[in-house]
């Protein structure tokens, strides 16, 4: 038996793999920082076993309500991913039993989002003809800061931003985004038509490719957790935000979503921009016009459930949804998707899942158009 | 140069075919009724000719309307069709002027849909964990009324019904149900997920599957126009509404849909049920509900065009949705879609299409899920 | 329960349906002849039941050599098929025993090949920049006898010609071509590409489109057996061989294939022409190397088993193999492959099948390339 | 205008990028040794200008006779490569010339084959019922030495070994394996089914996964070439030769095959194994036998053209195929395809790709087969 993670956002730490009924394991920090929870490894040679997995740290994970109700996920082929049910934790500890039927089985955090796959999605947009792809600058490793823009900038038309994974290890973003992407480069869909007459979309599917490489949960290579530089970004330590705040400078920003998932919370909810200063009636209206229409295109989403006013404190403006609220006084919101389940709809097989966030970002559409068409 | 029709849905008649930059057809009649207007054939060996044909009888199709700001469609291999821009109605005869690229081309009133598309539309839904195909008896040539029945029949359910079809040239009718049932059948989608939990759908995908074969325009084997059929259907001559209205009995009916495309009008649009004796002010309340929803999911669809009051007359209840908004109370509709095309959304290629129907299937799932939540 | 037969190729006729443990049924006969073997029916409505299905008059049909050892193929969504593993001969009936698992289910003779997708596959290779789709003539009913020429006749290319389902019955025969043009037409296959280049290939997928829908064993509209119209085709009565036979004086011939299914025979095979007069000792080593080139390329193809000296008697040169042998002095060989299996490697699952009548069609390139580089 | 690449296997090193019409570059060496050849870059905001790329180093490339004839391959999707026309070697540098269409375009040595897909091969196969993946150890960097087992091993059943991309900058190898992989668990094709019955097939995608994703051409982590190293691998320098060198001496050897490309010759050829000591006649005639297999089976091979006798000069029991010629007495064969093309059947756009390396793959099934069914 073996278990290998030197590959795509592989990470997992092995203290020892003498006994299948005892595997112990630690989760990896990021890369540059002391943050702990993704983990993605390959397990050999073990089909037919009864494996016991243990994650003795699992308690100075960044998010130890994170693993409450959580169930790990599992693959044997890469495509098909699946939630391990004996997954539970114990006095600090994750523990995943399975018993996998294949001799090489993937365990991870949540279903990876590969640069590979990355890549490919940049180059299936470049083609279609309502998009062009272009790059901000470099991440701190020298990778791209891949920008897809849809419909072109004429006047009048609406500049939209629509960011995610700046927090590598939340891939249910980039999934999100691949599945926002292929509604919106549909020829025939009346949702996507009418929104590229109206707005230029400028979507970032990957704010951090490096940490998401490095299998990082919350930073990027330098360790620097993206989400808390919008306010003063480092051109040499957060390159990714500093290069992304530059272009929207440029281009306005009339609507701007925020993509990730929520370690502890099982519901989709959005982090929006009261607390923000300066936050006018009128936005609150076309804030609350835009959470009601997304509301009525996708029943995965509710408003019950969400963060609690003052959660950011101090940084507030350092952070990408609320620094933009206050910089363009637009509709500017974070949406969050579960690593567990949506406990309204739980599904028992997959959990939350990246066909879920693929469709939960075709459903953003709708809301986007009722935000461009309203007053 | 040769013309063929012996194929499924083939309707035209030639005349004359000596000289390409004069083919003189006419639009043939329903196999049992003199309505013409459908028109489908190949013409063969004319790759780089520069054709004209012209139909002759256009003048006295079932729909005369239906020609100005008509463009016919086309297709080299019957996947990819596209509009013939140099189509025009001129002194009472349509006129289509192409050039095609390959020797074997195929035109046709509108994208065909055949029986072998439509039984495998049944066979691909009764193999998903979430559907069931039956039979509700046979047409008048012996085949199948199709049902496929999506959620099981638990108390609390409601039952819902979509038909189509009704008409067989109107073939837009079974790409919606094609869009509709791939949605609703998807593990994911939240909307899918939450309707199957509190409807159970009979969906109908071809109400006329004999007159879908010959090419009919209208009327079904025995020349019944099936959408005058409703208040008595006779087993014999139009057992295919007879058979359904039976199942719609023993079911109940808490929403109906009935799918069809109008030759005239350039808009998707709802035929609705003030009409109806009996209507009350709380399914006028469902009813507008219903329509709002449907227009926040799709801008392809709109309120603004329509039918007349008054245009059905007598005949009113004979009408599907009419005759269950009288039978049942419930919210019965009749969806109109272009052979035309949307002018608020005109498409130059593709005009009103397959996939844009497919779509307008899958966006009815919105207003679906918002009736049921509906009080 | 409910037996419909009102679709592409459909044939049975139901005697007694009362009883699912005894269903009675008769072959019905082709529709202008006395041959009886082909069917193809749906059972609705029969989930989980015993069906017990007696062919009361298997003993009449063409080939009651074809029921020992046979196994009915049974389709719920018409892609996959499998076969009934309880299908046996006794007292001069078929008896298919099976206990569907859902309501609607396809039983037939073999895999149809539908005329719909007849007509796609003609589409599709039209749109290749390797070949040209036209039409020979009419058939009886006038359905287009479609012809797909791959490779421009330039000087010097040899003309092949490969004509395949002068029974409509024997599918195989089609999907065999399906397998041959989708390698024929791949850019990348260095077989292909050569062949290509030396040859000029005349493809008729379906010699006999109208007895394929009307569920005919083996003869067409008119109820001629193709196979023995070769020396004088009847422009009326036999159209189908009439005009590919005149296309063939034009274009001359340099190797001939007819593709064919054989009821009795569990091999794949080929019929020579050896008995043909005037079939010299240098075609007949050409016709070696042929065959020496398939058995290389398909290990499912045998020679030790095949039809006796002498089958043909008097009707000899009637067939189409035979004729063009004695007239054009070229390889000419009849491709039969099994209804049931090959039985030297049988497979339980499925027998022979669409998918493996498909792969010979791909590896008989591999003859033709033989063939053609031959001195 | 900017270029990248830090993705897999990316590689080049950038000079000057201030002038689109003299962009200098260098090509990169391997991570841990001196050889030059391989590239892989992005090239961001270049739509429409003309491009002239100059490797000023080419000249010191492992190979300088591999550029003249090359032409660089291009995408702009990642899926579709095609060649640039305009890519010459003068004066010891390499210089291409394109103008892209879109503003993100990948230039490389050869179509890319990634980790990624390399692990989703590994998945695919192993979800097959005829194959199971495991891994022989660990390569220098604590990779898997993935390797494909296909056939049980029951007695009787001869061992055969494929490897590739021992070279990891030859990618053409391992789309080979892709396109043999494909046919070889097809459970239709006779070819394969019989392979399966009488050989266990034991099949390494890649040999060198670490340098494959560094870009490097020849050599592994620690700056080995691994095809220098079968007799006496080092466990810690050269793992991936000492670990499936260690398994092939547990299961014996009956036929090996080690799948590389060659940078030079535009042919598809064999290094075969008569030098080797001890190589007997019957050895000589089973090659024989296998080459002429092959030679059958696809046109793109020929064996006209190849390498010198004595070009490995002292070296020779180095390297695989010559050593396990010598150890197994087998049949052990070299295959090169080219980076250029195949000089006898060129291909304008593509020149050799990936497509062509799968058919050779595929095709060498039919040489396999006819090796196990020699005596
Ligand atoms: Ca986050
Ligand atoms: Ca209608
Ligand atoms: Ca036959
Ligand atoms: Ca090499």
């Amino acid at each position: 038996m073996k278990i290998s993670h030197s590959f795509d956002s592989g990470a997992i730490e092995v203290l020892s793999l003498d006994d299948p009924g005892n595997i112990r394991l630690r989760l990896r920090a990021d890369n540059a920082a002391e943050f702990h929870q993704w983990f993605h490894f390959r397990v050999q040679g073990a089909a037919g076993r009864s494996l016991r997995m243990v994650f003795e740290n699992a308690a100075e994970a960044a998010y130890p309500d994170g693993w409450p109700g959580y169930r790990c996920v599992a693959s044997y082929d890469r495509r098909s991913w699946f939630r391990v049910a004996d997954t539970r934790y114990e006095d600090g500890q994750l523990i995943v039993e399975h018993a996998p039927e294949h001799d090489s089985v993937y365990y991870a955090y949540f279903e990876p989002y590969s640069y590979e796959r990355h890549l490919d999605l940049v180059g299936w947009a470049e083609m279609s003809p309502f998009a062009q792809a272009d790059s901000l600058g470099w991440t701190v490793e020298g990778r791209e800061i891949d920008r897809i823009v849809v419909g072109r900038a004429t006047p009048g038309r609406r500049p939209v931003w629509v960011i995610a994974r700046q927090h590598p290890g939340e891939t249910m973003a980039e999934w999100f985004i691949e599945g926002l992407l292929e509604r919106l480069l549909d020829a025939a869909d009346p949702v996507a038509r009418r929104i590229r007459e109206r707005a230029v979309l400028h979507i970032v599917p990957n704010m951090n490719p490096d940490g998401a490489l490095h299998g990082n949960l919350r930073t990027n290579a330098a360790g620097r957790n993206l989400n808390r530089e919008w306010r003063a970004p480092d051109e040499q330590a957060s390159p990714e935000v500093f290069h992304v705040r530059r272009a929207m400078e440029a281009t306005g920003c009339d609507l701007f979503l925020d993509i990730h998932g929520d370690e502890a919370l099982p519901y989709v909810f959005f982090s929006t921009a009261e607390e923000v200063p300066g936050f006018t009636a009128e936005t609150a209206a076309r804030q609350a016009r835009f959470v009601a229409a997304f509301a009525a295109a996708s029943p995965d989403f509710q408003t019950d459930e969400g963060y609690k006013p003052g959660r950011f404190g101090e940084e507030l403006l350092t952070l990408a949804s609320k620094w933009v609220a206050h910089r363009f006084g637009c509709v500017s919101l974070t949406l969050e998707m579960p690593f567990k389940d949506n406990a309204n709809m739980p599904d028992g097989h997959a959990g939350w899942s990246s066909v879920r966030s693929k469709r939960m970002g075709a459903a953003m559409l709708n809301a986007i158009l009722a935000h461009l068409e309203g007053a």
